[in-house]
């Protein structure tokens, strides 16, 4: 018995899940989980179905879903197989040392198979995993050449996913452009909309909250406007300074990103529009 | 176009779900929004259907989707039509009070339709909203006497559930048997099942703990044991004793309480043997 | 043996807590607790102290600690009275049911002598406490002329504190300005400085964020930008939609603004530029 | 300029905080931050004081210090150096993972000078940051003669604080008094008291909470009963099998580990009785 999960998106009608159901219940796969939504906004639907029976022909079974749904509709198969991903950092070590921590204990379905930083600080952690580490630096030369050498060294990778883990560089919109949304994730170290762009824990102190958070997001063209998947925070007061924000602020921004994460290999999260739906 | 809310629970089996929104889709009833869960240790089935149509004859549909599912089946399609609530108290006034507020604002689908307490001090309170009040003093009489009269007051209400509402006398099985599963419904002034029984915050205290909270759960024979509904915690530190974790707790215990509340009103509790499937 | 609050609000100076507690000591005043905050950033200094004794003439003990401090040191002795609230607000019920309850039941320690609305919706719950309401309507008259009202009917309560309690206009620097800074307090339905101005739970569906939160701050002449005294979260999913985002945001407003409330009125709030200090 | 901690637990009496200060005034030491903590239910008193200046003979100021307490009183001066941790390990990896990247950043102020296990399980870990490993395995030895050699592993370390990390063994009196109470340190699964003992993931299933929950605490005799550093807990539902608890519950053990273990390495905990208090 193997498991599968499948994925729909398609507009709302009347009967969508009577209908896949069905198709699910002749072949005897056994639907173990199944979560649906329906936006009320723009008519949108939703769904994921974790089943579990003989597969037989993938393509097939994701062909007599379609014609069922109305035109447009967006079927996957996903085998949950252990996916490829490629970090991005600059100096801070606490996310990737995370990442790297749960892909080798098993806890993220998932290999990191190369870290990219502009700066050559996390090589040594990186090798303490055995993962490949390149310096792409951004000195001396001009943005559109950094990212095309950034974009070759991401390209080369295969990755299924471009994690930016306090990668503190924006990206440009050719490079981001460059990829499928939903490819790129970041973590912003505020809970968003509030402090956006640079030095969120040195705006939070200015500000007084009595709040700092993370935010887990897809990269669009616009800075830290993407989708969000997770967000989290914790309290602080007013002992402290941007520097203890910032100290603080690590450990939810590491749990943050690895929630997300799990939920993006775990199939569940689908983009809709400038939203995400997280079942 | 009406809405109405399918409840069923049945064993779990393959195609139920293709079943039952089968039958929905024929009567053009629209789900709306669907959740559903199958327990993996003992093979129950649970969902909730929120539907949209022109029901018809509503006993019909339950007949036609019980006639699909395993013998034993639950059915039952809610009209989510305003509850009568009882509501039994001592001396506290921060949960009556909040659920008084809520059901004038409208925030709980419910009329509190009686409060009966066993001492007279709420029975201002509960005049402020013109809800009427009984004093059931426990003093001078048996246990037994005491919950005799406290029945009579009860059932009387025809009350659709009976809230706890920091009642601080411990109910007889007897009493207890005489209600259905799921119709009293408890706030304990601790995360269950730490600091069962008495003075919760007074033990809370003694040992140290750096959280306090609230368990919202159905009432069983075993006191603080019944199936838990909804908890929360607040963190506390070294400065409180136990009468300001007392005060600190009465926000949770209010939230805890309106919080389960809601989800039953909402028809989204299942009990699933001595837990609860919250939807 | 009575108790009072020494607070003290100086520049930084070596020797402040020597000398302040040097004082107590003398006159046999004992600290039962004491909490102190120097800031680095400008150099101020802020103590709160608990003491038990016998405190004779106060204005002697406040010169004494005075006479030991910095040039512009700001030096109060307050007793612990009960204070006077006067509430604004609009039509939404949650946050002044909150206050009338937690008033009426002594959690707060406080009495509402006033209730001032520009819609006349809540004089039937002010009622019920036997509180006076006041409609002053804003209609078919300048945004002046009524905020001139507004002043007299506040100012004739003699209040300690203003609470706008889901009060849904924006006062005008004039009103905001005939008050001191302190005396103001508002509850804003956002985890600020997200969502800012009008319809922040709107805005908080459109941006699709996985938590909603509530600010209760000071007011400034600065819309929503004032110090902030305390902050809540809690997390929300896709499945929200405006309507039920402020319905789930009603209880972490009237929570936040109650906590906030409760830490003025202990005289743990001391205000730090555009910030708070929180003891 | 140097930095130092004065820490003071005595007797309660009146005056401690002026004549504590006031030496520290006459030695022209800067009090940066200070909390104390006086104790209602047995008349302790506790102060942390973050003093900068020159501090000469540092006996000199502690015998200056002891003088004006109460008999009995503890003064330490901490020069808050890198402490070294030895860490107890079994066969989960999350825990002992954390600390390692936490000493390696230098968010936590210490060094891991040994990691134990009774399985060899994490010894490839360790090695990945250099960190000797040593494997005491109990199979096939009396409980005795285990634990023997593992205090002979330890003692060798001389460590400052020894963390179980996950260390799935009960530890036997005779090991535990061995040590200084508040120099071992243990991460227990559950928010205790609730799930003392073995399995409080499949406890927690068993009983259908709503929250899982991670306790630091100091060991004592008692198995999980030593005083709590620090708690937190995350929000869980119907879905989660005991495998799945625990995975979700390894964040918040983690979390709560290194928080504590924060706390302690900044000289913020004293144990009071069998509590803490934490500044």
């Amino acid at each position: 018995m193997e498991k599968r999960i499948l994925l729909t998106e398609c507009a709302d009608a009347t009967g969508l899940i009577a209908a896949i159901t069905q198709i699910c219940f002749q072949r005897h796969l056994n639907v173990i989980r199944q979560d649906q939504f329906a936006s009320h906004e723009d008519q949108k639907f939703f769904m994921r179905s974790v089943l579990e029976g003989d597969f037989g022909e993938e393509q097939e079974i994701i062909d007599a879903v379609t014609a069922v749904l109305p035109p447009g509709a967006r079927v996957r198969l996903s085998d949950n197989r252990r996916r490829r991903l490629c970090v991005l950092v600059t100096k801070e070590s606490h996310c990737l040392g995370e990442l790297l921590m749960k892909c080798y204990s098993g806890a993220l379905n998932a290999d990191i198979v190369k870290v990219a930083g502009n700066y050559p600080d996390l090589g040594p952690l990186a090798a303490k995993f055995e993962v490949p580490f390149e310096v792409v630096p951004h000195q001396d030369i001009s943005r559109e050449e950094h990212e095309e050498r950034l974009m070759r060294v991401v390209d080369e990778t295969k990755a299924d996913y471009v994690v930016l883990a306090k990668y503190m560089r924006i990206l440009s919109p050719r490079f981001v452009g460059h990829y499928p949304l939903g490819k790129l994730i970041n973590i912003h170290h505020s809970f968003l909309p509030a402090f956006m762009g640079a030095k969120p824990y040195y705006q939070a102190f200015t500000r007084g909250v009595k709040l700092i958070g993370a935010t887990a997001h897809f990269v669009t063209d616009n800075l830290d406007e993407g989708p969000i998947i997770e967000q989290d925070v914790i309290k602080v007061n007013h002992r402290y300074d941007p520097e203890t924000l910032a100290k603080a602020g690590h450990d939810v921004e590491q749990m943050v990103l690895t929630r997300a994460l799990t939920k993006i290999l775990d199939d569940k999260v689908f983009i809709h529009g400038n939203k995400t739906v997280v079942f």
